[in-house]
């Protein structure tokens, strides 16, 4: 009895809240889609509301406001990134940081105008969800690709390498994005290059890079 | 007649301006020290009179805000970043480069907080005086690298190169001031040594950077 009552408590709370879940998941689409396409500046509620098929009453009631709507959008488009850079397997490690790197293209022409104005500048709200969400997705490259090279625990050299040829992509998408005046799997190929060359500069700082090296770069 | 008039005129607000300006500058000194050694959350502008000796309706007076406050103080840091790096002439480019390194990472130190503040994250106020002021020093460092190796019209492959680097340091140095676990010289030595691996990558795409490599790295 007791048993039943709480299945059936949970059972409509539970029904409901999948249809709102779909609700806010399509909002969520929507503003990715615009804010990937245009500066957040000149994306407006109605916007947002007008491609979801909604009202701007109910985008105001999921999230209170742009910020959050914003912030929401971000988080989805980091899981989604995150999601496209899960190693498919197989590969040798260099050859799946190439393919990681081609999804993480993909991912940057897509979201094009958004990524581009997320990652200009310097965050001005350094205590905000969005400087973390940033900062998570660097985080969890880094993991990937430590993974990926079986390194759990990497030394100081190691790990600012890695951090700084993060940076280097990052980079280099956003110049790339500036200027389109590269073909894309030239600049996927200079990029793996780089890591390579920068793997072989910090083997000269580290002996456990030095072995890690060889076993990614001549094995 | 008119002309004593107008120097008269001339000088009197010459004089005054320049008693601002100067009470200005010392706000803003005052505010760079705090805001160098703690997060822009943890400095009000309480603080900030207190340690130049003013009223607080004085800050207010002549910033508004403690926006305003951390954009003036912000900008008087980039100034000071440019003129520590500009090249004091006289070595070959790689060693200016090595000698800028060290003064960037002088800069680093000096402004600790207030620098890992700034560039952790991603931009939140993305069309804002912040991103404008980051990406301008990143510009300039770009002109001040290119000029010590006599490029003036980089294509793409080293455009993206020096950028990508120019991120590399910016990582290292946020690296570095969350871990403090290699000494700052062998990190310098490790970007300088990056330096010349990723134009030795770039060589292998562009003929012109494999000129100037050459120049640079072998002559």
């Amino acid at each position: 009895m007791g048993a039943t009552r709480q299945a059936e408590d949970g059972a409509r709370p539970a029904r409901r809240r999948l249809s709102v879940d779909r609700r806010r998941e399509e909002l969520i689409a929507a503003a990715l889609e615009l804010f990937s396409r245009h500066d957040a500046e000149d994306v407006s509620i109605d916007d947002v509301a007008l491609s979801a098929g909604a009202s701007r009453a109910l985008v105001y009631h999921y999230f209170g406001g742009k910020q959050e709507l914003y912030v929401a959008a971000l988080r989805s488009a980091a899981e989604e990134l995150e999601a496209r850079l899960q190693p498919q397997g197989g590969g040798r490690p260099m050859e799946e940081l190439a393919r990681g790197l081609r999804r993480y293209f993909d991912f940057v022409e897509e979201h094009a105008a958004g990524f581009a104005a997320l990652l200009r500048g310097g965050p001005a709200n350094r205590a905000g969800e969005i400087g973390e969400i940033v900062d998570g997705v660097r985080r969890r490259m880094l993991h990937l690709i430590m993974n990926e090279m079986r390194v759990t625990d990497p030394g100081p050299v190691l790990r600012t390498t890695l951090r700084s040829w993060i940076a280097s992509v990052e980079t280099a998408g956003l110049d790339w994005l500036e200027h389109r005046d590269m073909e894309r799997a030239e600049l996927e190929r200079l990029l793996v290059e780089q890591m390579a060359a920068l793997l072989r500069v910090a083997a000269g700082h580290d002996d456990e890079v030095e072995r890690l090296a060889r076993t990614l770069l001549d094995g």
